[in-house]
């Protein structure tokens, strides 16, 4: 199986940790977003959407979207963990939960906050400051969510206690924020407490698929100072 | 089992169809968008994220987002039948696909589209033009690619000669736009095809879930003339 993706992209980072995790045997290739690769004709031919992350299987199948790379695997490979999508219907309906609540929550918040504030994407040249007030509104307002409702009583997302792909994808989602030097933990300990929690569940992986996003927060933070 | 919905809502019809088609017994509970009624404590108790369609279960078990409740029916009720939802892992695949690039593509695009025509929602406010035309833009490039690439080989969505959950949410979101008289069908001749196509296939359940949407995109119709 062939897995394009891209360091700076949030569900590349969770399906390189998870594909990692749980020893799925792949070819990693970079697509390069800055240079325009994913715009390619070439690229075109890998995943219609022109988007990473994507996979190719080994017969030439293809398939995009994070979410569905996700439970296409589950289906694949058994050697995989059941604490990423336990069997149970209901445990699993909790992350589908959050699965598709984060789309148009953490996803569009801090992506699109992330996008205004790098001047990249399609509100790049949008000089109108009222597109950030209202991404910032939405990614604080996902943020809030985070620490009064999906972690209110819960050590994960949507399980008790193992970690899911539900808390990879959120993690690697609040990263964007953090690269514009933006303290998404500030008021919110509960938030603060799990990220620690994921990272340690994911052992090394977290901060091997975050190497180049730890330098841009690093210096982010640096010019602060 | 409680089904809480307003036919306003894209995927509240959706699922209102869905459980029709496949004779799940459940409470139809009609909650008032316009008067605010998701937004009411009493509410919160029941979809903590004050939105809808949302279930709750026999036993008093919640579940919030459209296609996660869509999932989790799958596994309970075995007279759904199978075309919604086929068991193989490459065609349950590629309807993923469709329901994971819906959120910020279809449902975005027609949903903001429609919200900022109408004066409704977090845009309400914004008398800046190109917020319109970010999502203008959006839309219609969902449109396009509805045409030539989900449509361009396929007679439904993510399948080839059945019906899945994927048409049914799709049809539903573009019926937003329509019912602010802009033609969705306009030099896209396999979006019409396939949406007649959906209709047909979901026997009188669709119009029965767009009674008021209908009334809607007349009236609108009836403006332009």
């Amino acid at each position: 199986m062939k897995f394009y993706y891209n360091p700076l992209s949030q569900p590349s980072r969770a399906l390189y940790i998870f594909l990692k995790m749980n020893n799925i045997p792949a070819e990693f290739i970079t697509v390069g977003l800055q240079t325009g690769e994913h715009l390619s004709d070439e690229f075109k031919e890998i995943n219609r959407f022109q988007k990473v992350p994507c996979i190719v299987d080994d017969d030439g199948w293809k398939l995009a979207e994070s979410v569905a790379i996700f439970r296409y695997l589950m289906t694949q490979y058994p050697q995989i963990s059941t604490n990423w999508y336990p069997s149970d219907p209901r445990t699993r309906a909790s992350i589908d939960e959050y699965l598709e609540w984060q789309h148009n929550n953490t996803r569009l918040g801090c992506a699109i906050y992330f996008q205004i504030m790098k001047k990249i994407g399609p509100f790049a040249n949008q000089p109108d400051e009222s597109f950030l007030h209202i991404f910032k509104f939405l990614m604080e307002s996902t943020l809030e969510t985070f620490e009064n409702v999906w972690l209110k009583e819960k050590k994960f997302l949507a399980t008790d206690d193992e970690i899911s792909f539900a808390d990879i994808l959120a993690a690697c989602e609040i990263e964007q924020p953090r690269m514009t030097g933006y303290d998404v933990f500030e008021g919110r300990p509960k938030l603060k407490e799990w990220y620690e929690r994921v990272k340690d569940a994911t052992k090394g992986y977290y901060d091997e698929a975050h190497a180049i996003v730890n330098r841009i927060i690093a210096k982010s933070q640096k010019a602060k100072l």
